[in-house]
C-alpha cells in the first residue's frame, strides 16, 4: 500500500493514535474560542470542525477527522516562503530579517521602530512581508514559484483562494501599514503593492491537513524533499527553520508551546498548526476556533494530547 | 575507571572532541569581547581563559582547557533555583511567572509594567527574583537549601563566594529596582532585602565547568539525579526546563542560539554557559569575555563548533 | 499708511525689533543644522536664508530679512486645518483625536497602538491625518476649502506647490503607514488615498513669513478674522488652539520652547515657525536648517531673542 | 484689615467669585472619583470636602469652603523643591533633568530607560527624586531648608506630617524602584535612602489652600517673595516654572488642563491643585476625590469654573 497512490493508512498504529487524539478533543468542539473574523471568507467557516494528519519520514501517512478538508493556511505559508527564500538567497536572506522571538504583537511594532525596519523574525507579519520582498526580487513570477513549490511537495495541484486573497488585500490595513513602514526605512526593495500581492496570496493558499503534513515533510527529513531524495534545503537550513518555528512559530505563545508541547510548530489564523518531530514525522492539525493568542484552541489541545500520548518531544 | 573517583576521562572519544573544540577556539582568545565589569570581583578575572566539560547520561565525564577552574556561575544559577522551586511548588510556581521569551532587556522592563509585575519568564532577572521569593516562602533557610542541592548534584561541596555576593548587593541597583517594582505590584510576598539576599547569593556560587556539567545532568536524564536514580524532577518538569532554556536561556540571543546551536542553553555574565543534549549529555563551557548580547564570546563559538562536529541538535 | 495696501511698516518700532533680531541671528547662518532632505523639493532649498515677520492685533505689519520669500509651510498647515475642522465640527472633532503631548516620535507610534488608533493630538502626523479625514467628510472639496481659508486670511491668493505635494505622495511611506494603521483600527472614515491627498497638499502650501504672520492673526485676536471683525472661531476655540500649540506644537521640543520662549508656537520641517502673543501679535520666522528636534535652528534662536528683547511671554 | 491676622477677605469681589465657584461645584461632591488609598493616612481623609483660596499680587487674599483645612500637599511640593534647587544650582540643575512632557506614566518609565536615567521633567516622580538628590548635595539639612522655605513663604510655621512620611517610606516601593533605577545609571550622587527620606518628607507637608495660594505667590510676581520684594527667583526662572507647570504639572492631563483651563497648574494626589495667573494671582483648590488621571475631580471642575467666570487664561 502506497500513500502516494492516495490509499489511507488510517488503520496503522499512527492512525489509531490520531483517532484517539481526535476522540479526546472532539467533545470540546463547542468550547469558547472564536473563528477569525477579520475577513468575511474566514468568518464564514463553521467553528465545529477538527482534522489531524501526519506523514512519517519513511512515507506512512495517517489522518483523522476532517483531515482532507481544505482550509486557508494563512501564516503557515510563512514556513514555505521562508524555505523558498533560504534556498534562493542562502545566508544573505538574514541581512534584513532577525531571528529572535518578538514577545507580543505590541513589541513587534515597537521593535520594528527601534530596529529601524528590520523585523525580529520571518514569522511575524513584518518578517514575512520582508521575505516576500526577497522573493519578488529573486523570481520573475514569485506567486507561480510558490504554487510550484507547494504542488511539488504535495504531489498534487495546490491553488490560491482568490476570494480570500482579495479580501486580505481589501482589509489588510495593518499589513499595508507594516509594509510602508519598512519601505520608509529603506528595507523593502520592491513596490509595496507588488510585495503585498505576493504576501496576501501566500496567506490564501487552500490546503488540507493531509497536504500540509506531507508538504512539511522536508523539515523532519533534514531538508530532503518529502517525495524523493532531492535536497530542498541543506540539513543545516532545515534544522534552522525548526529552531525558528520553536522559538517564534506561534505568536506570543511560543514559550507556552515549547513548554507544554515541545515541538517546532507554526500556526495560522485559519486554525491550522503544523508540527515537526525531527527525524520522525510531520504533523498538521486544524480546527477553526482560536484562543486569545490567535492559535487554534483545539489544535493546541490536540498537539498536547499527541505529545503526551507518544512522548515525542525535542526535549 | 570511574569519574566519581575523580579520574579523568579526557582521553575518551568525548575528551578528544572537547580537545578539538578547544583547539579551534583557543586561538581566538585575544578577540574583542569584554569581561563583565559591573562588580570588581568579576572585573578582575583574566579574560584569556577557556574551559569545557561534559557529562554523559551514562556517567562518562570529559573536559578540556580550564575545565576545573571555578568561576562565578551568575545567571546559570537560575536553572537550579527554578528546579528547586518547581520541585517544591509544582505548577503553582507559574501563578506569578510567565514562560514567554521577553525580547531584549528593554522590553523586559516594559513588559513588567504592562503585565503588572509578572515577569515574562524565570530566566530574566525579575523572574529569578520572583523565584527567589518563592524559595523564601518555601524554605526556612533557602540559601542552605541551594547549597545542599548544588553539593548533592556535584557530589562535592559547593560554596558561595561571599565577596561576590556582597559586591552584588552593594551595586545591584537595578535588581533592587526590579524587586521593589514587583513588590509595588504586590507580586513579592517577602521582604525585598531578604529575597535579594538569596538572589545575590545564588549568583555568587563558585563552580567549575566540570561541576556544572555534572550538576546539569538531571536535565538530560529526564529529571533523574545525575548521581543515582532518584527523581529530582519529573520527566515532564525536566523537559520543560529544557524548553525554557531554549526559548529564554541566553538573554536576547535565544533565537540565535536555537538557530545556530540548536540546544537548550543557559548563560551567565561570569562567562559560563551550560547546554543540554536530551537523553545524551550535559555540557558546560566557560570563557570570561562576553559579546554584545552578554553571552560568552568563545563559549558560544565553542558550542557552535561542538554542535557542528557532533551533529547533536534537538532539531 | 495701511498694511492692507501692501505698504511696509518695517521702519516702525516693530520693524526695528525684527531687524535687531535678524542682526543677532544672521551671523549664525553658517552653523550646523540640516535642511530637510526627505523630498527633493525641500532638499534643494538653500540653507542660508532667514526671514521674520509679525502682524499686530491692530493691523501693523513688520518684517526683516527674507520675510517675503515663499517657502513650504509643511506642518504649520496643521494649525489651519485644525481651525477649519473645529469650525465645522465643534467638539465632535475630539472624539477621535486627543489633546495630550506625545513625548518623542517613538512614543507617538507606540501610543497610537496602545490607544487603538486615536492620535495623541492634532499636531503629530497621525493627528493631522485624522483631521484631514474629518475635512474629507465635512467638505465636498476639502483642498479648495483650505485654499479659500488661507487666501481669505492673507487677503491674497495662496496655492499648493504641486511638485512638493507629488513628492510627498511618492515618498511618504511613513504617513501611508500611519493612515493605514488608523484605518485598521476603524478610526478613518474615508479612503486612505483621498485623506492623504488632502494631507500631502496642505503640507505643500507655499507662503511667506509675512503671509503666515498675517494668517495666524485670528489666534491673537480671540478667533476674529485678521482682516475684519468676523469670527473665524470662538474666543474659547482660539485659546484652545494656542494651548495645543504651546503643549504640542514643536515636536519633542514643546517643553523646551515653553521653557525658553514661553509662547504658543507651531513649526514645520520647511524651516518655518509661527508664534502667537495673545491679544498682541502673531509672528512667523523662517530659516531652512533644522536642529535635531526637527525645528528651525535659527528660527528658534530668533524667537528666543524676540522674547528676551520684548519680554513678551504668556508666563 | 490684614490677612496675616487671620481676617478674611472673603467678602471682597474675589471672595464672591470663589463663593460662586464653590456653589457651582459643591453639589457634585458626591460624584464618582476616589480618594488616594495607597497610604492609610490618605485613605482616611473624607472625600466630601472642598476648599479654594487665592492671593493676588497686591496682597489681597480670599477663600471659600474648607480653605483653611490643612491637607497633604504631596506632589505640589515638587514646585517648591524645584524652586529651591533652581535658586541653589541655576542652570546646572538641568544637567540631569529634562523639561519635556512625558506622556503617560507608562512612558515615563520607558523614557527613563531609553534616556539612561535622566527623567523627562522635574514633576514626574523620578524627576522630583532627582531634584531631591540635588538638594541633598546642596544643603546640610535639606528637610530643614524645605520647612524654612515654606514657612517663610506663608509667614507661619509649616510642618511635615511624620505619620504620612513614614507611610510613604513603608509602602513607596515604586519610588524606591525609580531611585534605584536612576542610581544604577549613575544619575543620583547620594545614598538612595537619604534622597528618598527628603522626597517622602516633602510629599508629607501639611498645608491649607490659603497657605498654598500664598506660598505660590512668587510665581505670579516674577519670582519676588510673596511677603516682600526680595527675589526668591529671577523673573526668567519664575516664568520657566510656570511653563513647566503648564506642560507637565498635572500628570497625563497636562494637555487637557492647558486646553480647558489655560493656566499653569500643579496637582497632588492629596487632592490639591495650585494654579498661577501670571502678574495677577495664585490660587489653590482642594477636594480629595481624584479622577482617572490622578487629579482632583472637583478641583479641576472648580478651576474650569474659575477660568470661565473670570476669563483669566494665559492664552
Amino acid at each position: 500500500m502506497d500513500i502516494r497512490e492516495g490509499k489511507r493508512q488510517d488503520l496503522t498504529p499512527w492512525g489509531e493514535v490520531l483517532s484517539e487524539v481526535e476522540a479526546e478533543v472532539r467533545p470540546r468542539l463547542g468550547e469558547a474560542g472564536a473563528v477569525a473574523t477579520y475577513i468575511p471568507a474566514l468568518a464564514r467557516v463553521p467553528a465545529r470542525q477538527f482534522g489531524i494528519a501526519l506523514a512519517t519520514c519513511d512515507g506512512v501517512e495517517a489522518g483523522a477527522g476532517d483531515a482532507d478538508l481544505p482550509f486557508s493556511i494563512q501564516s503557515i505559508s510563512k514556513v514555505f516562503t521562508l524555505a523558498l527564500a533560504m534556498r534562493a538567497l542562502g545566508s544573505r536572506l538574514w541581512e534584513r530579517i532577525g531571528r529572535e522571538p518578538s514577545g507580543n504583537p505590541f513589541n513587534s511594532l515597537v521593535q520594528l521602530e527601534t530596529e529601524k525596519g528590520v523585523p525580529r523574525n520571518p514569522f511575524i507579519n513584518a518578517g514575512a512581508i520582508a521575505v516576500a520582498d526577497r522573493l519578488v526580487s529573486a523570481f520573475a513570477d514569485p506567486k507561480a514559484e510558490i504554487l510550484a513549490l507547494m504542488s511539488g511537495l504535495c504531489g498534487e495541484p495546490i491553488a490560491f483562494d482568490e476570494e480570500v486573497a482579495r479580501s486580505e488585500a481589501d482589509t489588510g490595513y495593518r499589513n499595508v501599514a507594516l509594509a510602508n513602514f519598512m519601505k520608509g526605512f529603506g528595507k523593502l526593495d520592491n513596490d509595496v503593492a507588488t510585495v503585498l500581492d505576493v504576501y496576501f496570496h501566500q496567506c490564501a493558499l487552500r490546503m488540507s491537513c493531509r497536504q500540509l503534513a506531507r508538504a512539511a515533510g522536508f523539515l523532519c527529513r533534514d531538508g530532503r524533499h518529502p517525495r524523493g531524495q532531492d535536497a530542498l534545503l541543506s540539513e543545516r537550513q532545515a534544522r534552522r527553520i525548526n529552531a525558528l518555528m520553536l522559538t517564534c512559530g506561534t505568536y506570543d505563545a511560543a514559550g507556552e508551546f515549547a513548554f507544554s508541547i515541545g515541538l517546532p510548530c507554526k500556526s495560522g489564523v485559519g486554525g491550522g498548526i503544523i508540527a515537526v518531530v525531527p527525524d520522525r514525522l510531520s504533523l498538521c492539525v486544524w480546527s477553526p476556533a482560536l484562543d486569545a493568542t490567535g492559535n487554534s484552541l483545539l489544535g493546541r489541545a490536540a498537539l498536547e494530547a499527541f505529545a503526551a500520548k507518544t512522548g515525542l518531544s525535542v526535549f
